[in-house]
């Protein structure tokens, strides 16, 4: 993909910076594991500190000193989130800000494109209801249905900013459903075609049937980008059926809670049989991490809640993502996929046996 | 100084690294804004992780990955902090540890010396009571008397490792007791020699008075340090007076709470006047954190609660102190500190005026 911020390799995996900032790490950090793209929240940062204050930077990559693309979502995930605070209706949604005291806020399709405008990021995404699970179909139907509206407004509101629009495919879990909603956004027409509403709760066959269900209808030529996935194993199985981007809270949020991914699962990193233990957390990683702190250093800081403990566990975690997708890469462009998926899952499964 | 770490430059300023870490920073962030040499605390890594473990990894600076100079202090100011959890006797201290569910240890001088031993800093501090403030003469030379006990004590302990073993001056704020504690541990006799008990609470001229008292008692081929001071006008009121070494929580303990020290003064970040500046923290200063970030976005993370802020804020505070003190070594070296100290406190009355 090329943006005004450079060129991102796929499949990518775009590590989460809510707030405008990946949590713990400054831009030179991520620089330093190779994160070509970040997301960013327009929910958050429409709260605070202001999308009209972002737009007087310059956006938000001038604003948290990130040279490289953002993309920023649409906000309807979060909005949809606070469940008793919001109503959803034919113009918007109107919610109570959890954060200024309470105040009111209508985000309607045009605003939400008006707000990620302001914020500037290299892609945004159309405002859509990322539809519940477990949801009935007729619930499923008509969330969709007033997606697909939004999502046309979005197209019709949306400025020559240079900036790439992306609808969202939802539909639950009715195959029918995801085909018909991928298929009405291709008529509108986007620069790339979001998959969400999935890694919600239902069960991974399932959220792979969707995949399936969804990928055919969508252009090969525009980018696929699975919302909100997942594990390890999810970004294999997603590029498998033809995922080209992937973001997830997990690898940031687990490390900070001192759980560490590894070529052998997970490392809880708090467990006492890590107290003396003096190799790295992954002796196969090449991460800063790895090449310089024990698991008895890493255990320490965590246990005596130094906050070093979250910035050194989350380059850990995010350049075990970030590195799992180059070498996705890179056994897809010397034609070795398959081979790379199959002997990648046979080590987790061995690892977790 | 010459260590087996590499050679410290004085005057010199160092960083706090309470627990095997300087808040929020890594090793690696350290070298970047010129930390030569970081002070870690006895009392906290004996009681997490244990200095046995330490031992174990060859050292607080091979546990931490920091290969420069490490000095310990002897853990004495903690426990006596303690107040009604410790018994000092002509033993040592007997204290209950906050936490790990009130153990009870007694920490000699010969044992304040083998934990440090078994730290491994390059620099380890004999075990001393820091005399509370204020204190009647009466207490002041009693404690000071067990101190110069436990100081000789600490002398016969002390194995060929290596080290530097420092003594330290106690006397509260009586001049006369100060004379006669500097002179009987020259009399035991040192590798360099430390003030303590002061900026406990006596005013700034009774503090510049005790140093003035002490220093003409100590010998000028020794290293002098002034522990735990303090503010950047105690750092070159420090020199004036033929300080070579300190410490201070001050500037690391500031930027996590979002207060900044600068050329013109102290910036209180939350305040609402930054919330659309521009502007680095210090446009004279040269930090990594001023050549990338603005007030504005630094505001952002201290409201958004983000822990990036509390390191660049960090990097910040620790640029500042130790680019002061490089100044002050160049001007030393210039034979023009007296124009400098004049020039920098005028500076700082202006600010503050």
């Amino acid at each position: 993909m090329t943006t005004d911020h450079g060129d991102v390799n796929t499949p990518i995996f775009m590590p989460v910076g809510t707030q405008a900032t990946v949590k713990t790490l400054s831009p030179e950090d991520l620089v330093s594991i190779g994160a070509e793209i970040i997301l960013s929240n327009t929910y958050h940062l429409f709260l605070r500190p202001g999308h009209e204050l972002i737009r007087d930077f310059g956006g938000v990559q001038k604003f948290m000193a990130w040279n490289r693309p953002v993309l920023t979502d649409s906000g309807g995930f979060q909005v949809f989130s606070l469940a008793e605070l919001r109503k959803i209706t034919e113009e918007g949604v109107t919610f109570q800000s959890p954060i200024d005291g309470g105040a009111k806020h209508l985000i309607t399709p045009e605003y939400a494109i008006e707000i990620q405008e302001a914020l500037g990021a290299d892609i945004i995404m159309a405002f859509d209801e990322c539809t519940p699970y477990p949801a009935t179909r007729d619930y499923a139907e008509e969330s969709l249905e007033r997606t697909l509206r939004w999502a046309k407004r979005c197209a019709a509101a949306k400025k020559e900013t240079g900036q790439a629009l992306f609808g969202i495919v939802q539909g639950g879990i009715y195959p029918e459903l995801r085909r018909h909603s991928a298929g009405a956004l291709v008529d509108t027409g986007f620069d790339g075609y979001a998959i969400g509403g999935l890694s919600v709760g239902e069960t991974k066959p399932l959220m792979y049937e969707m995949i399936e269900a969804t990928v055919p209808s969508l252009p090969e030529d525009r980018p696929r980008y699975l919302m909100g996935v997942g594990t390890p194993e999810d970004l294999v199985e997603g590029v498998a059926r033809g995922i080209d981007m992937f973001d997830c809270v997990m690898p940031t949020r687990n490390a900070r809670n001192g759980t560490f991914f590894t070529s052998f699962g997970k490392v809880a990193i708090r467990n006492a049989r890590y107290e003396r233990d003096k190799q790295p957390i992954d002796p196969e990683c090449g991460c800063s991490t790895c090449r310089n702190f024990s698991r008895a250093y890493l255990r320490h800081l965590f246990n005596a809640s130094e906050v070093l403990a979250l910035r050194l566990g989350t380059i850990h975690n995010l350049f075990f993502y970030l590195e799992l997708m180059r070498n996705i890469r890179q056994s897809v462009e010397q034609g070795r996929f398959v081979e790379f998926k199959a002997e990648f899952l046979a080590k987790r499964e061995q690892a977790s046996s």
